[in-house]
């Protein structure tokens, strides 16, 4: 096999450059990602995960992760908190969309009910933890999204209906 | 150069099969991509696009396309809008968010005003133009989820806030 060898090139058809393989002329369409989260709470409490992989390993955040085919927005963020916790959640509203360009990614983050408080750290995880609100690490938050979706989150809980956060992130 | 080979391999520290090109080792991890289109409205009236290309070329939709790179979700939903009808739109609150897990699609789908009634046909339409809504081609609508986006926005017209609808579309 020989390393892949991505020239930048406009493909036939297209109207923007795209990495097109040297070798093979695969074209690398690279479109922006999904992460869909959940907030979960069980009663006063969050759910929070420390880290186990980079990037910021160690610190805190709800479950979240990629998208994957095949799933819904609601079916990836209840597969997330089952990987990452153990947790059996009840996905419910949609919290926010939290898009950061210079990345390429589009979070979706979910208020959650956990059907049981029992949950366990995943491979991606360090620890879990259920905390009350004031017991969140904020100073050890992984990322911008997860400190935006809390507190969007308190301001929401319980209320019937609102109109999900629209944020856009970074430089 | 030679034709790329993707055989479907779990590569190291994942958890599911991806195509990997047997050439190159390229794994080609491939997300749900994100749509972004936007119910353009000049005061009672629709902007719709007659499709110039393949899927369901011919048939009626409004503004909207594949998200890319460094673009904010707004920010892709007013391009559409510019390079499939000569648009300028403010995009304005999330109408909803329609999912097609089986061809790993989440649509979001905006509501938007013209700052001007001029549209033109870009080089995707065969036309354009604004419909009041008993003028609207339900019949010959380009997709399910280009009606239902519709539909919707019509339910939600002049409401200073309502929460995003969330569909999922497809078997």
């Amino acid at each position: 096999m020989r390393a892949p060898a991505f020239t930048k090139r406009v493909p036939a058809g297209d109207n923007r450059e795209r990495e097109v393989c040297d070798h093979c002329g695969f074209v690398d369409y690279v479109n922006p990602r999904i992460v869909v989260g959940v907030v979960c709470t069980w009663e006063d409490q969050y759910l929070l995960c420390r880290r186990a992989i980079e990037p910021r390993r160690g610190f805190w955040t709800f479950p979240a992760g990629f998208l994957e085919q095949g799933e819904s927005p609601e079916e990836g963020a209840a597969r997330e908190a089952a990987e990452e916790a153990g947790a059996d959640v009840i996905v419910g509203a949609l919290i926010g969309i939290y898009s950061i360009p210079r990345i390429g990614q589009v979070q979706m983050m979910f208020e959650g009910q956990l059907r049981s408080p029992d949950v366990v750290a995943g491979e991606e995880s360090l620890e879990v933890r259920l905390l009350p609100w004031s017991g969140i690490p904020w100073d050890d938050l992984a990322f911008l999204s997860v400190s935006a979706a809390l507190r969007h989150h308190h301001q929401i809980r319980g209320r019937p209906e609102f109109p999900a956060f629209r944020v856009t992130l970074g430089g």
